[in-house]
């Protein structure tokens, strides 16, 4: 047990993780908002047919959000028969709430970056925690790399040290673009199904869980901070359009979250959010030898240690 | 059978066909490059790991074509036993041919369009023809979708009345976005598995398959002159980023040929010339009430009958 969270309740409620959520929700917008100094959340609030519903906020054409997209749902249903089988649980109620966000700044010097937290219980018999961040540079710039992954590796050690290792390699695994054989960007850390054992309680999952949510704003915002009033050329936004369109392959071909999304019949536009405003494809584009985007090409790969960060 | 085919040998054999699709590919080339006045097609000839290959050809920035791709393929290859054992075939080796096209022109008035040609054989035990035109308007123009349809429909007619209905059909639950409820344009013909039967010879197939491919250029280049010049305000070139943005939906999300492609370790820049230079994501975007774009919202469903085109 870890001695931070030891004041607070032993029992996790779905309750408790609900309104966690949906104040994470809060709080990160108007982080964003006031980093971004112009654009403001248009939300939309939704139902689900089978029960439950969400927040969707989008922001679009800001100071340094183009578009970006922060969601929060608690939803509740009937696991299919399959599924419960799959699960091997009696009960086929399910809830599950979570938050994800997307962004994509203006400036391609600033990176798009992705998180998601969510939880998911069958009363009386199981439940678990999953998430994840992951950056997505334009252009891979060394300090910022080694910075994102020293901060997301240092908040997963306070729970344990076994964690950012585990997790930082499923997010190279699961961001991965495997017809173009890149990963998305510079990965993160990515887990599923965290449940309870003998080392750790529901609890701590579920404080290693707001850590990571609440270090999101704090993470980005430096991020956006640190390049926000670089110039770039044309040819620099054009490498970023190119880069969006690798992001569009990887979330309609390959992310888990969408595609169960788009086939369950969930809300459209709350799923697609993730996808950027404007993006391009040109045919068998390859960047010019040495250049800066030929680097970050060549640094799209598994398995690089970012924290050492020896290049 | 077929009084116009009377004179051409009985017996289909794969390098017919391959021949016939190889010229088809030169023809259409030929006719578009004139057409554009501008672009010519930078050609890339590709070997498959498990025996084949292509030529690819793609034409980008031209007068009427921002970015179009006619692709040729010729392949062989051992199917997975899973695969031998679906097609009730006792010899896993395959060969495929085909002729694959999509064309994105810069003018919004000027429609998106895609045809496709195939061929599959296992020697000695099974063969088909597969195909298809679908024309893709960023405007509904209700002349040219009726000339469009209209002249599918005379090609069709030629070989069997019961053809254009089923196959135009077939198109409009192939081009479907479920997760919009929109069909991807005003559809067109699809059909595959088109086998030899008592009443249709594989000469009858494979002159129908031929007279679809002969027909896409003099159609296509129709469509173009009839629109290329008309002016185009921002607003139009918006909504025309937004209905590529779908393209790229339905194309990574649903279109088997992609998918297949992308799972099966196919060359991606072939496969993914499919896609636009420029699409966009608005979030929650809807044209104004009475708007041109409204309009043509309204007429992405199936089911229309373009022929009679009484709208």
């Amino acid at each position: 047990m870890l001695n931070s969270i030891n004041s607070l309740p032993a029992v996790v409620t779905k309750e408790e993780v609900t309104e966690t959520f949906r104040k994470l929700q809060d709080t990160i917008c108007t982080a964003l908002v006031h980093a971004d100094g112009k654009a403001v959340f248009k939300e939309e609030h939704w139902q689900r047919h089978g029960g439950g519903g969400g927040r969707t906020r989008v922001m679009q054409n800001g100071n340094v959000i183009e578009k970006g997209g922060v969601n929060f749902s608690a939803v509740h249903g009937t696991l299919p028969e399959s599924l419960r089988k799959a699960l091997e649980v009696e009960n086929p109620d399910f809830f599950a709430t979570g938050v994800s966000i997307v962004m994509h700044p203006s400036n391609p010097w600033v990176p798009i970056i992705h998180m998601n937290v969510r939880y998911f219980e069958i009363e009386n018999e199981v439940s678990w925690f999953g998430g994840g961040i992951d950056l997505t540079p334009h252009y891979v710039i060394d300090k910022d790399a080694r910075f994102f992954h020293t901060k997301l590796k240092e908040t997963c050690d306070k729970f344990s040290t076994a964690y950012y290792p585990t997790f930082k390699k499923e997010a190279d695994e699961y961001f991965f673009i495997k017809h173009r054989d890149e990963t998305r960007g510079i990965g993160g850390i990515f887990f599923d199904k965290l449940k309870e054992n003998t080392l750790y309680s529901k609890r701590d999952n579920f404080e290693l869980v707001r850590a990571i949510g609440n270090q999101f704003a704090p993470l980005y915002i430096q991020l956006i901070n640190n390049n926000r009033d670089r110039s770039f050329s044309e040819q620099e936004k054009e490498w970023q359009l190119v880069r969006r369109g690798r992001y569009v392959e990887f979330n309609l071909v390959y992310d888990k979250g969408t595609r169960f999304g788009l086939e369950t019949d969930g809300r459209t536009e709350s799923i697609l959010m993730s996808l950027p405003p404007l993006a391009s494809w040109l045919y068998d584009f390859k960047p010019a030898i040495d250049s800066e985007e030929a680097r970050t090409l060549g640094l799209l790969k598994k398995g690089i240690d970012w924290v050492s960060n020896k290049l």
